[in-house]
């Protein structure tokens, strides 16, 4: 399979692309790799379609939200959520699914918080619930035979560190086991699934 | 109490300020009745406050959506969602939290969409999920006695003519027992969660 990774060089994305190292995966970054994408730009999303032409998969592991506390955030805050995870991911499969070849399937990356509340983490519970509703919602109106799911990941062992104080006592999850979710999801038959792996 | 209702003269809104009637309802719209604001804009909301003062509960029954096949949907189109029934209702709460009086709550309107897909409803699914996670999300992080809940509607036996398409088979509910829902809320001790009328 030709795979699209968005995000390939960050953590979950390097782990992916691992897991799918048996078929061709174009790597694209915002800042990073050969193919370079803002997927919050609706234009820059296109003008890497017409680079990749079609393929059979598309993948994102990217998006970033905003933490912090509610009693001071700003509207200008909860928007980076919003521009970035949500609308990213949601630019990418409105304008990809264009150009997925017969049998194929997306992939997004959501994340806690559409059951769990997070400490500050009140965009990523209002941005994670829309990433997994979005892709239920368009599970049923993709053209036929394409496919679309999100992987749920819990916090990675490879991000405890910067991350743990949102998550005490949470269990971290290797990389590499995340990555089989993305595997599944691009491989296997399932559709508008969300794939926790807690 | 003194209650600020967002949406007052829409087909929920009317069923709303009837079912809180006993109490003070400060009734709020965009283009009708005595109070406007336009909560897509963060200065609307706070010239909003600053006339009405502190309140007990912030009601919103306000917000559009995108209704339309995803395979020709634009991000201009998805953005109507989130600008409007997501930011605006995240906007009343990111400002609305600091004109609360101890005890107060704020009441949000969802929809179907999180657990089922709709026909054309990528969107709504998206947009409702988002809520439903934000006032999950915001319950733990609001200041000490304060709570937010979501009302879920099914469609409104009041909106099965123009909405039917989208519900075939779903059993529409009274706009009367919709109201019932945001009362819990209002009147109740619960806090974080999606009250669903179906
Ligand atoms: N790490 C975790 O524990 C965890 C857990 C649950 C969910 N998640 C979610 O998984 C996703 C990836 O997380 P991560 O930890 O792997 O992040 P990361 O290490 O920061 O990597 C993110 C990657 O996405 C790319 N990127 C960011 N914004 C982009 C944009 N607008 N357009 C295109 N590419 C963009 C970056 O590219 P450049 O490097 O080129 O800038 C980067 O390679 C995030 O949405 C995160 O919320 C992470
Ligand atoms: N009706 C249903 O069957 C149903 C089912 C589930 C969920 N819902 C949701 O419930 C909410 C209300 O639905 P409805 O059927 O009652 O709608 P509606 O009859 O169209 O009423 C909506 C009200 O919200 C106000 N409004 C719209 N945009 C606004 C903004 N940016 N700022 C402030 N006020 C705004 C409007 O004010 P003006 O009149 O002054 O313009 C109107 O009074 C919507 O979010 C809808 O998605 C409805």
């Amino acid at each position: 399979m030709k795979i699209l990774l968005v995000g390939a060089n960050g953590t979950i994305g390097r782990a992916v692309r691992q897991a799918l190292s048996r078929h061709q995966v174009l790597a694209a970054g915002r800042d990073s790799g050969e193919l370079r994408v803002d997927m919050s730009q609706p234009d820059s999303i296109r003008a890497l379609f017409e680079r990749t032409g079609n393929v059979d998969a598309i993948v994102s592991a990217a998006g970033l939200l905003h933490l912090g506390p509610l009693a001071e955030m700003t509207p200008e805050q909860f928007r980076i959520g919003l521009d970035s995870k949500l609308m990213g991911q949601v630019n990418l499969v409105l304008i990809g699914q264009r150009f997925l070849n017969a049998g194929g399937s997306i992939t997004l990356t959501s994340g806690m918080g559409n059951e769990i509340p997070l400490r500050h983490g009140s965009n990523a519970c209002a941005v994670n619930a829309a990433i997994e509703g979005f892709a239920r919602g368009a599970a049923v109106e993709l053209a036929a035979g394409l496919r679309i799911n999100a992987v749920c990941p819990s916090v990675l062992q490879e991000s405890w560190e910067p991350l743990q104080s949102y998550f005490p006592g949470f269990e971290a999850v290797p990389a590499a086991r995340v990555a089989r979710a993305y595997q599944r999801s691009v491989e296997g038959v399932e559709t508008g699934q969300v794939f926790k792996v807690w």
